[in-house]
């Protein structure tokens, strides 16, 4: 039995190659390093749909694709004004876009979808937002790009260049990461064929999970209850005494440093208030020798939820945004991954080890 | 590499065991033959979550528990409302279990809520029916049980004693079956730790296409375009010369009889109008006889789908919520595997073999 799935080959990908034993991220053969360096959100989407990066010209089309798309059907908003105010952020995404996906003909993914569909998930967390705020949602401006658009849809105001080029690589570097479990449980729908809105529903569920993207705005609650640097060692002292586990440290895939969590540090350092940044550079080394010192064996790093909770915090995203600001990001290589398994379709449906009660042929009276 | 997961063992379930090789299919160590003989969904339901079959006390137990969660919240009715009226009803059902989801705090899926899920799955499929049909809902009744309350609520009129017995033995038949695409979907997201709505949204996405339970309704639309038992030889040949695919033959894990086609095929038998029955019998003993002619090495049969048409047909369900009514069962299945799941979790995260473009760290100026 393998309940993780550990090394279990289950599609051949051109996406992306996540190399955990040297800390290496490539998205269609470009390392993660060098495309947080320059690329945009829509270079990084564009690359992950066509396998290429763009030309100058097919970037401008894209853009243009984006922009075009940037529209929900009244439905979708009246969906969101139905919820709750105090509706989780992943829940309305996970409603919005199910209500998106309803009316619809079942359809075979497309790419065109894919854009669409893209495009529309950070109006439907900015709409959601406004509304629970009492606000009006805001009308996409087609002049912002798909970072600098979704800061202004929340704020009403266009971002600066730093916030926004840190945006930028931020849902670059998030942008797709092999078959983590919402990427796979997207594959996993479309493997029957569902149509694409069914396949994005399910990683939005998934990703609302703990064990992968529902903690980092956890990481900020940490740093907020440590107060200041020289609180860190004895809180982390006393949190990992009450067997808690400290946040945004280790990853099942990396066993050296995480490239992402690295870029991130960077960006943190040079976007975050300097007081702030100090406080998470004492929290990780003091949590890191710590650990370290209690499971010498182990190479453990701090993980791509960490200073991601510092970016996102720096960008004037509120926290309870964060994970579905990493599914605006992550619908590049979703929505990629999806066209990918229906291109060469097997449905997926792996084995169970029987381990109930034997069979019985005979029920008795009592239970009749 | 193996894109469907066939034979790896991805866990151990006390849940089910299908055999495709000698045609049974197990529940908790009974055989589902033995099982739609005498159980109800309650008892299908009560043996999926426990593990054993309930006593009388406990049967009335789990109908009251279920009756008293014979409830929509506003938000639902309202989502469900603003749906385009030619909505999907599996996309209606997807969006109102996922608008049932909002607003509740994340939790660990527990066996009160997969109680409480499966009690309104059959309301989110009535309530909308009744609304695209200009209907207000109606009111659930505490004195009819799980089937027969479903049927009230779609027609107004609670159903024959026969027409309730056999969408028993359909929701008891369908109730689970292994690690299926739709089933291993919702595991993927629970093993997240993500929470119980989360969970079955993927699986409802997942059951929505047409390899898996997205294809009952084609059944009867086969046959009625057949028309007349004469014409199913020359229909069947046309078909197959145009290279379509007879809807409701074959089964990746059954290599003998499906001992669930079996049941249903002596159930349709039963329910059906004679002239309706003697037409799907001799499409399937002409689709048979020239798909075996056709290919001599392989053992096929009708599939559960091939008779679910004919008696969910013969209850009154209308074609197009034969899959969400498919839904209505598998909940037993879904909310057992989840709460298995998470009892001995591990998050499931398969691998990929990267076959994209060779790693290159330089970017061409053109892309700049």
């Amino acid at each position: 039995m393998n309940k993780g799935l550990e090394d279990i080959v289950v599609a051949q990908t051109k996406l992306s190659r996540v190399d955990g034993d040297n800390g290496t991220l490539i998205f269609c053969g470009y390392d993660i390093r060098e495309l947080a360096r320059f690329a945009t959100f829509e270079d990084a989407a564009y690359l992950l749909w066509h396998n290429e990066l763009p030309t100058r010209a097919q970037l401008t089309a894209l853009k243009q694709q984006l922009a075009d798309a940037r529209g929900l059907p009244d439905v979708v908003l009246r969906v969101l004004r139905d919820l709750p105010r105090d509706t989780a952020p992943m829940d309305a995404l996970r409603t919005g876009v199910s209500a998106l996906g309803a009316g619809s003909q079942l359809a075979r993914p497309n790419l065109a979808q894919a854009i669409a569909l893209t495009a529309q998930v950070p109006l439907i967390v900015a709409a959601f937002d406004r509304m629970r705020r009492g606000r009006e949602p805001l009308a996409p401006r087609a002049d912002l790009d798909h970072a600098a658009n979704y800061l202004y849809l929340l704020s009403g105001t266009a971002p600066t260049s730093t916030q926004n080029r840190a945006l930028n690589t931020y849902l670059v570097l998030l942008a797709d990461h092999g078959l983590n479990a919402s990427t796979f449980a997207a594959r996993v729908v479309a493997s029957t064929l569902s149509d694409l809105h069914s396949s994005i529903v399910a990683a939005i569920g998934a990703l609302k999970g703990p064990l992968h993207g529902g903690a980092p705005s956890r990481v900020l609650d940490m740093l907020d209850a440590i107060g200041a640097p020289a609180n860190a060692e004895t809180w982390i002292r006393a949190a990992l005494a009450r067997k808690e586990r400290l946040m945004g440290f280790g990853h099942r895939m990396y066993k050296t440093a995480d490239p992402r969590a690295e870029i991130l540090r960077e960006l943190a350092c040079a976007t975050c208030a300097p007081e702030f940044f100090a406080r998470a550079q004492m929290v990780e080394e003091t949590g890191l020798r710590i650990l370290r010192a209690q499971k010498p064996g182990e190479r453990l790093y701090t993980n791509v939820e960490f200073y991601s909770a510092a970016v996102l915090n720096a960008v004037g995203l509120p926290r309870d945004l964060f994970t579905a600001t990493f599914a605006v990001s992550r619908m590049a290589g979703w929505t990629a991954h999806v066209l990918e398994q229906v291109a060469d379709n097997r449905i997926i449906r792996p084995d169970a080890e029987y381990v109930g009660r034997a069979p019985s042929s005979v029920i008795s009276l009592d239970n009749q």
